[in-house]
């Protein structure tokens, strides 16, 4: 960069954003840069609506009725198939359904049934914890013959699969550092050692281009309320492959699971499509607001999403590294635009959470990772250069002046 | 009963009801007499602003803060000591979270855990039958050394329990009959053979006085969107008693469940209180809904609740029994009111469905569950004396010209 870029710059960049129109279709407070929908996307437009006539006319009116009439019962499918297209799923192959650890802890349970006689779980030791804590789970009521093997490095996971490996189990893009893994060659690693994979999708889906299918990959679980927008804690997704439908059972056979749930009959018979993955009732609000905030996706280009993310990363490590440089920043995302996914990170020593706590009282919402990382998620769909620009400028003039480090930032909590 | 009761009389006993002004905090759709509210109860009207409220501002200008400033972090211990009143629980021991089929995942896990040594698993073949499944997927994960026994009679159970039983699991008023098990009775004589309980409150919670601390009980699951109007699909909730709380691992170890969810530690550390049994992030819509729809209840009496409840059922089953006589319907909830739930089944040899339609076309809204049965739901908090009368007057009508019986009410399919 010859020149740093100005805030003319930037409005020159939305100008020519081919997705730009999509920010219309958002609610976005006044005043607020908001850098954090990789933890919670904003609202869509549409989910106002479609959650009141949920509520008043779907539940108020059509109460019982609505399980069929409105397709309450069709919820976890629906959704499934519009989910499946950004991911480049298979038809009948994705539900949405329950939390991603519940369906992690299907998939994993799944998976080890599938390869009897292994007993390795392979994972990363930076993995978001959560998955590791379900492997853990897992094991334990399996009755403790796996072992959970934690790489250290990227570099190391394929070197760690072999003949005992049963499964390997990878979040596609780090929640941490934003480092993308290269899903197809360590799918086919995995597979190589015989060895099935899960992938979890949670800061890929809406991110980043997936295509599970041509991939070959065995299991997905991922989040709604990240890049899709589905609302705060939304239903999860699950894909499993069609060759893992059928023929076993994954372990929390609800009756949602069962070949014919509504028959009452007394023994589990398990269903041989995706929704032996299902469970119990689903939680048809929260499911009927991530059905509408999907709206929007259903006209978004993928590629186009994709180079717009790598555009927005670019320019804000760009930005930061020419306007903060000298307070301690170090980025942990890689530089490479295909390796990382839609979120930039940065460490620093002592401020924190401090940081990032002055930079939201300045409109600027971005996240904090315990114990160093400041995290900025960059949602192409509504974020604009403009933002990227305003976000660096406010952050160069917290740290210039360190508005950071008081007793009273430096005393915040961050609880999620 | 020497006279059949008149409309007029009904409407007596309803400007008797202590609890009649409850009603008008209802959504009931004009028209309609809902006697469903055992598989999804009516739309509190508190429900409708409060679920704007939290799409609009908590999540749409609050975004990610809301977490903390709008308590949803909270919302699984706020929900859960709420229902906590109505089931007699002790404080810190009721969680709202995932489904009820989840939950008795995690519970029947947990048991099994405290009981090594110990393989039978003492069911009802009558009990609801996606429990009898999770029992069967638990079973399965746990390497198939424990046995499911389906014991074919209520009298029966006291009797199958043994030094190798674990666990009695049951679900306290049967769906499909509404006869209540002596919880008291059956936890002590559990507890005599030094088995665990768990109870399934799906259609006790919101319809009778449960009192789980009176009776010891070790666990127990239950439903929030029937009686307690939760909206459908509401979370379910899960008390484990005071001395299950540490110790030892429930198997669904998500990153709530971990005794620092937040700190990103990569091992698992148990939380060791009622933490320990939620999993995943929660569908935070949906536990508003169910959070608005409890204010109804604070301010409810319990025993009077129970008393309406008893009144109703009894006056439905004499009003059937005196002017629906010789249609081949046959009663099978217990006569004796303090034996049944608060609802009333029938069973009949051909109708079924078809009758259930030909009702719900006149605006009675009643539920079916194959083969056979005929079920009623009589919610005391919005159901009046005159709903019962005049929905036995559409029955005895629509009986009485056989009007169910046409090839379009037999083609019905159910399917919730």
């Amino acid at each position: 960069m010859t020149q740093i870029p100005s805030l003319n710059d930037a409005r020159q960049m939305d100008a020519a954003d081919p997705l730009a129109t999509c920010r219309a279709q958002f609610h976005i407070p006044d005043g607020t840069i908001y850098l954090d929908g990789n933890s919670l996307g904003v609202l869509p437009h549409a989910v106002k609506g479609r959650v009141a006539d949920a509520v008043s006319k779907e539940w108020g009116d059509g109460l019982i009725r609505s399980w069929n009439d409105a397709g309450w019962v069709d919820l976890p499918y629906r959704i499934g198939a519009r989910i499946a297209r950004l991911i480049g799923a298979e038809e009948n192959c994705v539900v949405a359904t329950d939390s991603t650890s519940v369906n992690l802890f299907k998939t994993l349970s799944a998976a080890l049934t599938l390869r009897p006689g292994r007993h390795r779980i392979i994972t990363e030791e930076r993995n978001f914890p959560t998955d590791n804590y379900i492997a853990e789970g897992v094991i334990r009521q399996c009755g403790g013959q796996h072992e959970l093997v934690h790489v250290s490095t990227p570099e190391a996971i394929a070197a760690a699969l072999d003949s005992d490996t049963a499964v390997l189990m990878l979040t596609h893009v780090n929640y941490r550092d934003g480092r993308v893994h290269d899903m197809a060659a360590l799918t086919q690693a995995a597979h190589d050692a015989g060895a099935l994979v899960i992938w979890d999708l949670a800061h890929s889906a809406g991110a980043l281009e997936v295509d599970l299918c041509a991939c070959n990959v065995d299991f997905a679980v991922g989040c709604s309320y990240k890049y899709l927008n589905g609302g705060p804690g939304a239903p999860a997704f699950l894909y499993a492959a069609p060759r893992h439908q059928g023929g076993f059972q994954q372990p929390l056979t609800g009756w949602f699971a069962h070949a014919a749930p509504f028959a009452f009959s007394p023994r589990y018979e398990p269903a041989t499509d995706i929704s032996q993955y299902l469970c119990g009732t689903a939680p048809v609000l929260s499911m009927i607001a991530l059905d509408a905030a999907l709206d929007v996706w259903d006209s978004v280009d993928m590629a186009a999403l994709r180079q717009k993310s790598q555009e927005l990363t670019g320019f804000f490590i760009d930005l930061v590294e020419a306007r903060c440089a000298g307070h301690d920043l170090t980025l942990i995302t890689p530089r490479d635009a295909e390796a990382r996914g839609s979120q930039v990170s940065f460490k620093h020593p002592t401020g924190g959470y401090a940081i990032i706590s002055a930079l939201i009282a300045e409109g600027v919402i971005g996240d904090f990772r315990a114990p160093d990382v400041l995290r900025f998620g960059f949602t192409p769909l509504y974020t604009r250069f403009e933002d990227v620009w305003t976000a660096v400028d406010r952050m160069a003039s917290i740290l210039a002046d360190r508005r950071w480090d008081t007793p009273e930032f430096h005393a915040r909590k961050k609880v999620t």
